[in-house]
């Protein structure tokens, strides 16, 4: 085992890596995430993201920022900051107007449990406390690198990513997309905010331009990966491994990458953006990618 | 006339100042919020901001700003940060589980024009642009100001001000608030991003402790007397002039401060707090708030 090599993954241990790091996430965004924001508005906010999920963009996150020796907390504050965003957008989603779904990892929605006018403030509510964790009183974290993260959290979840993305969902359903299409979709539905993790993550420390462009190029891969493994799954795996309703894309109609390519040429692709990601991690040169590494085979080799 | 005294109006002429700023105002809003977010997206959004409306926030920022010699470019950015910020909240406001109007200014509300999913996301979207126009790339806007006004608009905007007191409003329907009540919901539910609105301005300057002091105590009381009178117009105009359905808090069974104190005490209490907001201005020793203090004299005298 050759662990000192740049990307190489050697005696890495992803489970008891990431342990220690989600402890750290999960006892920030439950102290981050108020209980006291007024009339019920913050348990709605705690019940929307203190509810598990796997937090890979907060992993993300700080594994970007240790590969680069980022500030720690800064990256503590993107983790949780990037998670937000996601809550929110989960939150939204499930309404009725969106996607109306009543269950999320096996619990009542957001709207279900608290009504949707609370959901809806509450969705609104995490995406500003989102940009308030990055932007501290007080120079602990550097002003420029508060503004970087800003500036990439803004773009990865507005309209030009997460919700673009959205909205080209919304409005493609029924609709034959081509692969260039449907890329352009995941690209920025939910490739932007896993790239804009790992570039928060960079931005915490003072990464060069290889450094920063290779992460660039991981991100992407990962992130596109990462919707190509869900495609499959939607079809592969059973509601319960899953956590949520299987086969829920092919009986709405939406297309994927299985409907677009066949589950085998669907694989053989996540396997191809795979290593697309590991070649980028050693285009790196950064001296230790590992926790990358092993986070981009877990969103491949995931079965749920 | 002393017009060279701190906060004496001399001859002011806001019909005039302002024209001029909101033609600023109005081009960088076409200019930045793009017509090309994917999916009908940004025609959503455009139309959301690009109707008219008073303009009251993009005024104060601007008007603080000058008063403390502020960077055009950050003041013109928080402008319309701001903008995007009311902006959305009303676009989320309008939706069926929440006010459920079908009418703004005359023209049917978002969700009437491009359906309920698009209005959810065109607002969520415009709260990610409103962060993204305050971080700009580089450093013609000096990171540690881009980095605070991200602070001051999260703050304005999140759980602790503006969605926090629409939570209140929507728990508060048809209970008794005393005074002390109707004024929190109000503080946060108009009266935070107004005020963010001033302290926006005044930290795209170099504004000392005192004027900052002096700035933040005008915000609050500018903010507050928004709202007194908001619920005064409320009761004494007809809907035409108001450019909304009149009578329609009462009609839902709102606390206001009408119901609270009556109209000739909440008529009283309107011209109080003009009185502090001037104070406030005089304590600055700013060389020139009359900008502020006649958008203050504004809030109080509009009939709409």
């Amino acid at each position: 085992m050759d662990a000192g090599v740049s990307g190489v993954a050697g005696a890495f241990d992803l489970a008891s890596w990431s342990a220690e790091r989600l402890a750290r996430v999960e006892a920030a965004l439950s102290e981050w995430v108020v209980a006291d924001a007024p009339a019920g508005l913050g348990d709605a906010m705690r019940y929307a993201v203190l509810d598990g999920g796997k937090r890979l963009r907060p992993l993300l996150v700080l594994a970007a920022s240790e590969a680069v020796g980022g500030h720690p907390e800064a990256a503590l504050r993107s983790a949780c900051a990037v998670e937000l965003i996601h809550a929110y957008s989960l939150v939204h989603d499930d309404m009725p107007c969106m996607d109306n779904d009543v269950l999320r990892r096996g619990k009542p929605t957001v709207h279900v449990k608290f009504g949707q006018a609370q959901a809806l403030l509450a969705g609104d509510a995490l995406q500003a406390l989102a940009f308030e964790l990055l932007a501290p009183e007080g120079d602990a974290i550097a002003p420029p690198i508060q503004a970087t993260l800003c500036r990439l959290l803004a773009r990865a979840a507005g309209h030009a990513g997460m919700a673009g993305g959205q909205a080209i969902d919304l409005a493609s359903v029924g609709l034959p997309l081509d692969e260039a299409q449907l890329q352009e979709m995941h690209r920025r539905k939910t490739g932007a905010l896993l790239l804009g993790s790992v570039m928060m993550g960079a931005a915490c420390g003072a990464a060069g331009l290889r450094a920063r462009t290779s992460l660039e190029r991981y991100g992407a891969a990962m992130g596109l990966a990462f919707q190509v493994v869900d495609d499959i799954l939607d079809v592969t795996a059973d509601s319960a491994t899953l956590g949520k309703t299987a086969g829920k894309d092919a009986a709405q109609d939406k297309p994927t990458y299985v409907s677009l390519l066949g589950l085998d040429r669907s694989r053989i692709f996540a396997r191809e953006l795979l290593a697309e990601a590991r070649d980028a991690l050693e285009a790196s040169a950064l001296p230790d990618t590992r926790a990358l590494q092993a986070l981009a085979t877990m969103v491949v080799e995931r079965d749920n």
